[in-house]
């Protein structure tokens, strides 16, 4: 029998069929458990892509404008100049990370990222056979990878997945501290990976790019987040020129071309920066609200959540079993959310998820239901309270 | 300097570029490269899309309807009975047959297919680092690889991949000859990867489903090329039972979820077969006609095409390097075309595809234009003429 990969599944996807089984038998759910706008794209590329429709064929295709139009992007936002030739348009920020993790090395190459983080950067380096370092970032670095946890990495991994703002816990690395991890990663030959999708999403100063500091970083950005089109799977990689060409050839066998009709409506949602920044205002209420409640649920251990649309918070004090008390916290009261597990394999058990990208009356109702169900939930009695 | 995969591009893309300067200066470019149908998705399907844009704000989401619709397709077209479980939704056939690569071994797994061949074969084996294993395949064999052929290699590859009909020549397995490649599979524990991307697209009888023969096969499909949606983004795996569970893992971390717009006009896209079938009786009468031309143009050595929208040529009497070949042909007379060296990294410099997936009037002018050029071709003093 030959070896496969050995990939953890994606458990907040448990969650999220157990949800559309009680909406099917008529429960009202609250969806907090993905990263995933309700907005809808902007109403102008909408109508780009009713125009796609109606007048474009669509075969294989890559827009040479979108690729100029995020090269422009960087010049205007971070001051980078960025040749389009290095840009790759992808079906979403998915298989951007999947040729990133393959463009800086091989079976048994070292990658560092934070714990807690994304799912997948564990899993894809898995799948590539990668040998994933899960660095454990608690409170002190705002659960990010940092400076000093690098430079004491030993060996110096091949590449570093970093992510500001962060999922799950919407921190932002500071420029000073993206500065350090530059210079520590040119210092010892570490790739960097920056996952940026969060990026535009903010709520107390912007996120830099890591191009700001290291203009030979691989950049994986989308426009399911921000630009609020999740199921149009349209994103990109940067990558740095003596990587253009491999990141082309990876492209082109890999996966071929992105969307046309996305790749045509992202140009316009360029364009759309009212509307888009409405939806950022809208979650930034939603931020507000729920770290106004969520003390009175007993949620007073939480990651400061600057950007993305995440609160990660501590439960310790009622589970060891995050799965079981995501899945109990649904059924009881219907709010869906993301548990700890899945971005933490270790101390996971003990953190959930809230996702406030929905609208405001619906995290308003969220916080009714809340309230009363922590209220009655008992505390472990091997835990310490907080 | 940590090594990644090295592979090859796709070389039809250097001629598309050219193809498109050269449409950039006012020149009548004839576009027969990519297997790409031009016709665009069925009206249905277009009319579907445009409800989807008014109506669905567009999340990460997976049609059940799709998976089980592609279920009653097997069960109808093949008497093939598939659970839907087993089907994975993706954004293409390329992402598909990385999944299913990715499932059935690690680094160093040997995976064989016919020289010539899709080049992702080749190039997506060596992304992961696995071993390619070309068995060449010539006029014999219809260019593909037989039961005999598995039997001679040794050791028995951990995967082999078939493609029927099959790029760049056409050709079909037949039943008796695709039963026996499944026993000799199952005598040796070598799984299969059916490429069934032209299945629909026959001229002489039908191309069966490997699942007809091998229940446990992986088949990867999608809608890009019989129901001409090629850039809409959406394709298939079929994964046997016990590989169902780690290939959602995979699409869950590597890919997330295919376009909702493409989802939902695909289910639609399955009901449109009269102007489908008409799209393949166009490709039928394309293929006459070049069938009917070629030999005026000297060239007498191609495989049959019985499927598919292609005619791979041998052009051995007047070149050795296909690609300077192709790239003075389209200079010439405007008609772009694909190198040998894509699908044959050892013969393919005497060799060119034809895609004759555009309209009959353009086929009709391309032959036009192919005649006189073709008639000024200086023999090759080293080459045997045929």
């Amino acid at each position: 029998m030959v070896m496969i990969a050995q990939l953890d599944p994606f458990h907040a996807i448990a969650v999220s069929t157990l949800a559309h089984r009680l909406a099917g038998q008529g429960r009202d759910i609250i969806h907090m458990e993905f990263g995933q706008p309700s907005t809808g794209a902007p109403a102008k590329a909408i109508a780009a892509a009713h125009e796609v429709l109606d007048t474009d064929p669509m075969g294989y295709w890559e827009s040479q404008a979108l690729k100029a139009r995020i090269a422009r992007h960087y010049l205007e936002t971070a001051g980078v100049t960025v040749d389009p030739s290095r840009i790759v348009l992808t079906c979403g920020a998915s298989p951007a990370l999947v040729m990133a993790l393959s463009l800086i090395g091989g079976p048994g190459a070292r990658v560092a990222f934070a714990r807690p983080g994304y799912v997948a950067y564990r899993n894809n380096a898995r799948a590539l056979f990668m040998e994933p370092v899960e660095v454990p970032c608690g409170e002190a670095s705002g659960y990010q990878i940092d400076a000093a946890a690098l430079v004491a990495l030993e060996p110096a991994p091949d590449a570093v997945i970093i992510a500001s703002p962060a999922n799950p816990t919407g921190t932002i690395i500071p420029a000073d501290e993206l500065a350090r991890i530059a210079q520590v990663c040119r210092e010892r030959g570490i790739r960097i990976i920056s996952d940026e999708i969060y990026q535009g999403i903010t709520f107390s100063g912007d996120a830099p790019s890591i191009l700001t500091v290291a203009p030979d970083a691989l950049v994986v950005n989308s426009f399911s987040k921000y630009f609020s089109m999740p199921g149009w799977r349209l994103g990109w990689l940067v990558t740095p020129e003596d990587l253009a060409d491999a990141a082309r050839a990876r492209m082109g066998n890999l996966f071929l071309t992105p969307p046309v009709i996305s790749q045509k409506a992202g140009l316009v949602a360029f364009d759309c920066r009212e509307e888009l920044e409405g939806y950022v205002a809208t979650y930034a209420r939603n931020r507000d609200l729920l770290l106004a409640a969520l003390p009175d649920l007993g949620l007073k251990r939480i990651a400061p959540p600057d950007g993305a649309f995440y609160i990660y918070a501590d439960v310790g004090h009622l589970t060891q079993d995050s799965m079981a008390f995501a899945l109990r916290l649904l059924e009881d009261t219907g709010v869906a959310i993301a548990p700890g597990i899945d971005f933490d394999p270790v101390e996971g058990n003990r953190f959930i998820r809230f996702s406030f990208a929905v609208s405001t009356p619906l995290v308003e109702e969220a916080i009714r239901r809340l309230k009363p169900w922590f209220a009655a939930q008992p505390l472990l009695e091997t835990s310490e309270t907080v």
